[in-house]
């Protein structure tokens, strides 16, 4: 018995529009970044002369370290990593959507990757070329691993979609070396990177080549981490280096780097949440690939912590900018949080681990809510404008005059000196297909973790069997899974159950189905499984309410406090200046309140707005000159309040922003 | 006619107490810390390791400059400063209570400052034994100005308390060797100090020696500022020293120096707070001795800016820990400010300043709002802790866990390596008699700013009167004067209105006072004017309801909407763990609520508490593993909030705080 997906295709009308903006605009607008060839303005993500943002050079510090060329290596020091996401993205349009040009340019790119490769197997051309001395001797602030990572990532996507093996072989050389320098033999540094990243690429080569070695590799460095506390600190000490790999870096506690405590022991999600996720993403996968229960035990406890304690409702993590990092439960303010785009990528990433070892919703439900809230509204409408922060409450006055919220963004700006995100978020939209289900090739099911508009090619027990899944969503609750066959077919189609619908109502075959009549469709881990032999054009129908609902916050997270977010759907909603007029803080919500929707064609490329009834404080005469008073009569102004999606903020005028309204 | 304040002692037991501590605790414990005597824990004030803090070394560092020691400069630029505060509270405090040994101690000092002082007049410690050949080079950081500013303060009132010559005359040497180098003259520098102070003791020297160089130099140094705004950066492009004089300064932008914009054109409180205040004091002496209405202008103009629209309900100032500064109009977080105990002490000298120019109750009412919260708040009831930042909401773990509030300490520590507060403190405390009365000399008018029991000795006409106020304040409103006369005397007694009455009663010699019947009172600028002829043993009262009031502030302070601060009297009350359990924020006052007040003489040390029936939200067993839901019931238990005077928070066990309280 088995069950596999062999291939997917999105034809979502929401969610094409987003991959062809990365196909059209995105790659190419990145292509000509990495090769300082974009008039662009490219803004620092924060106010520090410490950060190289002039140009990328990305490109260039290839052909250097190639020896085509003469010259320095310019940028940060993970300044490769740019070039991997490039190309893993491009990995994954073509496979949506072959181009021959791309694909030439992509082969052209991994030729000078190679030349830019070291005689054993070692890549990287800050190294390569600034101080070859030093190889893996600052791995706190390297980003040496980190970038071997980015690359092994692109190197299966791309041998994957166009079985180019230059780029794997260079991938598995790079692996050998790795592997060969760290362990616990004598001869080995017994240590990890800053920055977790290769853990979850060294499982992804292990899947395709099933080189043993790489899972182990893996694991090992997870397992390392953390043990010796000491490890960072005696790396500094013996460097002989005399400039900082990265200034400012080297005063982090090693919550930072989740480098305090074995992972396993780890109680809270710590540190910087890029890679807090990251290494949490390597840790499901290494449960999974070695059936390592210690790691899903530790990876569940680090979930439900963060989940539970400190996520945003818009799927963002991180709530200082300080460290870019988690700081406490409960501690979830509104205006000067991080909540990186990157952060979010990567809590996805997580999540999806997650649905691989085990169906329950509430992954899918957590990745649904990052994808469709912060990820993309990481993004421009226009795939041109990217922020890195992605707060739930703005104003631009604030934004430029405090320095404490000079990273909270107004505008996206159009690229940024440290320029992970906007290269993720391609990576990440070109492989949306791959997170649309999850296969228990076991228990013969598969689960729809999303509802996107595309079919999926799966083989049963050497069966071909197509899911032509159509759904009006995100904007309406319907979603209809119409199975293809070549002979009936016996496997389980599980369903999520969104946190969103308090109800739902399943339909086979235009008939409803009610527990214990003619279908089986047992509910468990939010996910509806209907168990039967599916025949050619059977027709499964979930329908799921669209009621916009008023979310509130656990009563110990102290921003949110007497504050609901609307939400509707897997979207949630945010108020706008430019819809409401400015001091959003003093418009609140009456309880009980009537809601309109419309989905509105001519707005924001067409969104389902909301709008309702509310009342907006008056600042009477009595606060002319006056800062303190008592006595106050407190006067309000019946208003319509109008919401948009989320993710769809800032790409009207600038003005202020606000995800947590106030409540009367 | 004419009318002078001849002298002042302060009777009262409040205030009492806290000047004797100042005599009893902290002046010799602040020679110890200056001597390195003392067994204690130097705090930083900021997670920095810049910031030199093992050890005072400020008196050895005298000795060092004067020859009688080797070795090298330590501890701040300004450390100097520290010195020169602790003569000044000496000084103050040598006038209440003569104290031969602490004299002869001062004098000692005084005598070993001479020798440190340079042959033209040049007094600072640092650059004499470090970098003599930078003086006066790097103003925007060497705070060179500042410590002869705190140097000649000190002369002034040591010199007024002992008739001491030896101080004045080092502090007129060191003035002229400022006022030779600095002006529009061909050799001169035409600039002025980072940190303003040495324009206010200018004005200070002034009127002690009558020397009109001293008032022009204070008022060429005010106008000089932000006129040339390519000062600062070009004294930092023409010094040929190689480190920096203060690490990590060099990027303020010139409004924390107060140096973007002459004076005159600056429309709002910018930078520093601290600063701001000082170049404030400066300015309404300056116009008041100057008869500079330009510059009481915009005294005018700064205050209101800042009064209503950059305050805290506290009296403090100083909206964000980086630069220590103001922000933006309405911008007041509670959790994340400065509110540094300078400024506030800052705040208070510049009110006094201004009610000397003209005699407005607002400028006594901040200043006692200032006075009886942030400023005493700064130091615990026994003398020895002090807090620099000042917060008006505290959560112990937030504090230790977000490197946003890694500023805002919970308890208060002993000393700090910027020891700027505590002896700020101190002096502010030992001339505090000095802060009572103001005298409109033409109008033959004395006003009374504060209430606080004392005998004020005047001369009016060359004759002698005494006014003895007795009061049952802070914590009761009742206040009576009594003259004593040579001769019935003619001049206007006037009393303040304070803002946080509603309603006054005025007797006089027992009869009720009403307008039009047989004494005049008049009322106008908040205060009560009794103009009349005064006999021995006249007796004035006035009797001031002490409502508790629910204070609400503009609605455009989104830190405080929905929210309330109680206050009686010129205190302002907050909420502590230790009375009210943890989670505060989930108490909420219902509207209309019957506050009690009770004098506790066993609370401490004796303060009037507030009791008040509100609810505290429960957090249900829905809330297990949920961060965000629809459809929330809230519940809620009764409980009575307990509220003490803010400035003695953090006597008892460490935990949360809260002045700002949720509204039902």
């Amino acid at each position: 018995m088995s069950l596999h997906l062999r291939s997917l295709t999105i034809t979502d009308e929401f969610w094409s529009h987003y991959r062809e903006l990365v196909r059209t605009e995105m790659i190419p607008y990145q292509w000509n970044v990495l090769n300082d060839n974009a008039n662009i303005t490219i803004e620092k993500e924060r106010n520090d002369n410490n950060i190289p943002s002039e140009k990328s050079h990305a490109i260039e510090n290839f052909k250097i370290a190639a020896g085509l060329k003469q010259g320095n290596h310019y940028g940060w020091v993970f300044q490769d990593s740019d070039v991997y996401k490039w190309l893993e993205a491009v990995a994954y349009s073509l496979s949506i959507h072959p181009d021959a040009e791309l694909q030439e340019l992509a082969d052209s790119v991994i030729d000078l990757i190679a030349l830019a490769q070291e005689e054993d197997g070692y890549l990287n051309t800050y190294f390569s070329i600034e101080e070859p001395e030093r190889r893996f001797k600052q791995l706190a602030e390297s980003h040496e691993l980190y970038c071997a990572g980015h690359f092994i990532e692109a190197a299966v996507a791309y041998y994957e979609s166009t079985h180019n093996e230059k780029a794997l072989h260079i991938a598995c050389r790079l692996a050998d070396c790795i592997d060969a320098s760290f362990g616990k033999g004598e001869h080995q540094i017994q240590g990890y990177d800053g920055h977790e990243e290769i853990e979850l690429a060294l499982t992804k080569l292990y899947s395709l080549t099933k080189e043993q070695r790489y899972l182990n590799l893996s694991r090992y460095f997870l397992y390392e981490r953390g043990t010796d506390t000491t490890f960072f600190a005696r790396q500094q000490a013996e460097d002989s280096g005399t400039k900082p790999v990265i200034a400012g870096m080297n005063h982090r506690p090693l919550e930072y780097y989740q480098a305090h405590q074995p992972i396993l022991e780890q109680q809270t999600a710590e540190g910087h949440a890029v890679r807090l996720v990251y290494m949490c993403t390597a840790m499901a996968d290494v449960a999974l690939l070695a059936g390592d229960t210690a790691m899903l035990e530790a990876c569940r406890r680090l979930w439900k912590n963060m989940i539970t304690k400190r996520m945003y409702i818009t799927g963002g993590i991180g709530s200082t900018v300080d460290g870019e990092a988690f700081t406490l439960d409960y501690d979830l303010p509104n205006d000067t949080m991080y909540c990186e785009t990157c952060a979010s990528i990567g809590l996805i990433f997580f999540a999806f681990n997650m649905l691989k070892n085990e169906a329950r919703s509430e992954y899918a439900d957590v990745l649904e809510r990052a994808l469709y809230n912060t990820a993309i509204g990481g993004m421009a409408l226009d795939g041109k404008h990217f922020f890195y922060v992605n707060p739930l409450e703005v104003h631009p006055e604030n934004s430029r005059r405090d320095p404490g919220k000079s990273h909270v963004k107004f505008t996206r700006p159009e690229w940024f000196g440290c320029a992970c995100c906007p290269p993720n978020l391609a990576r990440l939209l070109t492989s949306l297909h791959k997170y649309i289900y999850t296969v228990q090739s076991e228990q013969k099911a598969i689960y729809t973790n999303l509802f996107i508009t595309s079919t999926a090619t799966l083989e049963i027990d050497n069966h071909k069997v197509q899911l032509e899944q159509t759904t009006t969503l995100p904007w309406e609750g319907h979603v209809s899974i119409i199975t293809h066959t070549e002979q009936p077919t016996s496997f389980t189609l599980a369903l999520r159950l969104p946190y969103w619908a308090d109800d739902y109502s399943l339909v086979v075959n235009g008939e409803s189905v009610v527990n214990g009549e003619s279908i089986e469709a047992e509910v468990s881990n939010g996910f509806i499984h209907v168990d039967r032999i599916w025949q050619s054009n059977d027709k499964i129908e979930l329908i799921l309410p669209m009621e916009i609902k008023e979310y509130t916050a656990h009563p110990l997270v102290r921003a949110d406090i007497g504050k609901v977010a609307i939400g509707r759907g897997p979207f949630i909603y945010c108020a706008e200046e430019v819809d409401n007029g400015e001091h959003l803080h003093l418009i609140q919500l009456t309880k009980n309140q009537n809601y309109q929707y419309e989905f509105d064609e001519q707005l924001l490329g067409g969104v389902g707005k909301i709008n309702v009834e509310a009342q907006k404080r008056t600042i009477t005469s009595q606060w002319e000159d006056v800062l303190y008073a008592s006595q106050v009569s407190t006067t309000y102004d019946a208003t319509t309040l109008r919401l948009i999606p989320y993710y769809c903020w800032a790409n009207r005028q600038p003005g202020e922003m606000l995800v947590w309204l106030n409540q009367a």
